[in-house]
């Protein structure tokens, strides 16, 4: 029996995470939930599942039991914190920054960490690889593209991987030109050709920010260096990545655009038992794979170039994007000042004196959130 | 240091093996080559190679040192047989069922296989198989197919495996309708559109016999059941095979249309390192994938049937095909004519009574060829 402890419960992953939960009772038992402000659908769930501790954002549910109950951020680490059963795992689903202190937390309690909260590795990939390494806990990736990658390493020896090659749908915009894109809605923006997922992760992939970071976490979840990490545009979303070796044999993970599949692999890894998303019809399948344009996509190339700068501009990258995403949702700014905003932050030398540490990532990702969110007027 | 027995030297596979002898000198020695009737390039690729021990199909050549030398089938079983180094591998390439006999004997002098020659497998799977294990050898596949299943399930448990799906070009006439079919010529047959092959295996690939045995030959590699071995039309050539897991994740493996990629990895297995072959541009690739129709191509359906008898109709299905091959490639027959001679003798009830042992699928392969040849006059 695996213990889970589910953070961001309500949304896409966690509930995706709790489908799999109630097809393999057997398997594992949710002991921490943390929901958000659907009370009704929070209800819900926290009847179903029954968890011991349960962490709410702001307002609690009326239920039928008396859970431990937490609130808010510190209710967040409290849980994380919470520690009862052998074998736990910390399925962190929150989104951004916000995603960070709860895995360092859950890492100090010794749960195993499966990972859909990219930011966490994005903004302190080094610090969160000591933790693992120092409380001897494991590291698995919920996002399809390094569950494929995971998938097509394991067994094989790492120092005969020639590249990592990460696939990318090209985002909602991905039929556009350039030029077409200075006028683009939010609604568009949050329209995604194959996956159903959060407005943020959505609109990363049509900035391809979310491609970027993806870069960075394989850097950190494989210990592969950057210049053996590509990126390969492949519209079907049907190949979720590909791991090249030095003899020219490519290995790919293949499989319908569920995140089901990379859900129960990080929960059951390495084993391929059990069924409980979709399968997939090869049958009148036609794949594209075209190159990846960094002139089309600068983001891209902004994580590349934080990657050499390195340090605390890994945390400025990311909340630049958060600020700017945060600020396109709220129609302050335009879908390309998205890009333009990351840019001048990760050009900005005065961030270059602060020092790589928690405290630091954290306070320094507030300072530029609040910055320019009144910057734009978004608050 | 591994030491190479490679019979069938002269050949696509056998000259593709030398080639990766000769980029990496410190890593493979070739002890013994087979050769055939082609006695300028025989030469000079004994010159070339120094093995201790050559056989020659008939004639000898005239060398400028004098290496053991044995001559014609019963050769080519001492040189199965000789044995002095402790890591020996023995790479036969050679064609149909005259492959048999030498990889028992070099299983029996303690060689580690490499196998080419799907006939082996086809004709004397469970034989082969449990020499294998009792002399504890290893048998590693050549063929494109093979080698990406044996990728895909590296590091897996077999008892996850859902399915292996064998990828098939469609071979020469894969554009043509059935009806077409029944006029095409020999040197129509012999074009194949992503391989340069043999001219018995290019037929085999026209008429889909070839991806039959290579269903018979997963089996028994893998010991996968054949309920669970699937086939799939891939004109492209670029996905060599996949394997489907339960959790609906398929592996798949991809590479250029080289087969010295799958030679390196058979010699080296279970490592990726060094590239022999040419690496795989993947900008701009568009795979497809469509139904592999038993109706278009009865010889697929063959092998299946075959494998529901079993037995001895492993070795009729082989002779059957073996001499109808011939005699197309000998203007004898007409193409259509293949299926139809070996559908003829696999539901002739007549060998039921054989039992399944070396001598007997010797004897009758022999005595199937030689009545199917005089039959249509081929001699």
């Amino acid at each position: 029996m695996k213990y889970l402890y589910i953070v961001g419960a309500l949304g896409s992953i966690g509930t995706q995470t709790l489908d799999i939960v109630r097809n393999n009772k057997d398997e594992f038992k949710v002991v921490g939930m943390a929901v958000g402000s659907n009370l009704a659908l929070a209800k819900e769930l926290i009847e179903e599942f029954k968890p011991e501790v349960v962490c709410y954002r702001n307002n609690k549910c009326d239920l039928s039991y008396s859970p431990i109950e937490y609130f808010g951020d510190e209710g967040l680490l409290k849980l994380a914190s919470y520690h009862k059963y052998d074998n736990e795992v910390f399925v962190n689903a929150l989104v951004g920054i916000s995603g960070l202190l709860p895995t360092v937390y859950a890492i100090k309690s010794k749960k195993d960490i499966a990972l859909a909260n990219k930011e966490t590795l994005v903004v302190a990939g080094d610090l969160i690889k000591a933790l693992v390494k120092e409380y001897n806990v494991s590291l698995t990736p919920i996002d399809s593209e390094h569950s494929a990658i995971l998938q097509c390493i394991h067994g094989e020896n790492k120092s005969e991987i020639k590249r990592l090659i990460i696939t990318a749908s090209g985002g909602s915009f991905r039929n556009k030109k350039r030029e077409e894109l200075e006028n683009v809605t939010k609604a568009d923006a949050l329209k995604h050709p194959n996956w159903s997922m959060g407005s943020k992760i959505t609109i990363d992939s049509a900035t391809m920010m979310n491609k970027g970071f993806e870069v960075i976490e394989a850097h950190y979840l494989f210990d592969i260096p950057y210049e053996k990490i590509d990126t390969i545009l492949h519209p079907e979303s049907i190949v979720h990545s590909m791991v090249e070796y030095n003899d020219g044999s490519i290995k790919a993970q293949i499989g319908a655009s569920d995140m089901h599949i990379p859900i129960q692999y990080a929960l059951r890894y390495p084993s391929h038992n059990n069924l409980d998303g979709k399968s997939l019809n090869l049958i009148g399948l036609n794949l594209n794979f075209m190159e990846l344009s960094t002139l089309r996509y600068p983001c891209l190339k902004y994580a590349y170039m934080v990657a050499k700068k390195g340090g605390i501009y890994y945390a400025v990258l990311n909340a630049a994007n958060e600020a700017a995403v945060y600020l396109f949702l709220n129609d302050k700014i335009k879908f390309l000042d998205i890009e333009r905003i990351i840019y001048s932050e990760i050009s900005n030398d005065e961030y270059k004196s602060i020092s790589y540490n928690l405290e630091n990532i954290i306070d320094i990702s507030k300072k530029i959130i609040d910055k320019l969110v009144v910057r734009y007027g978004g608050k």
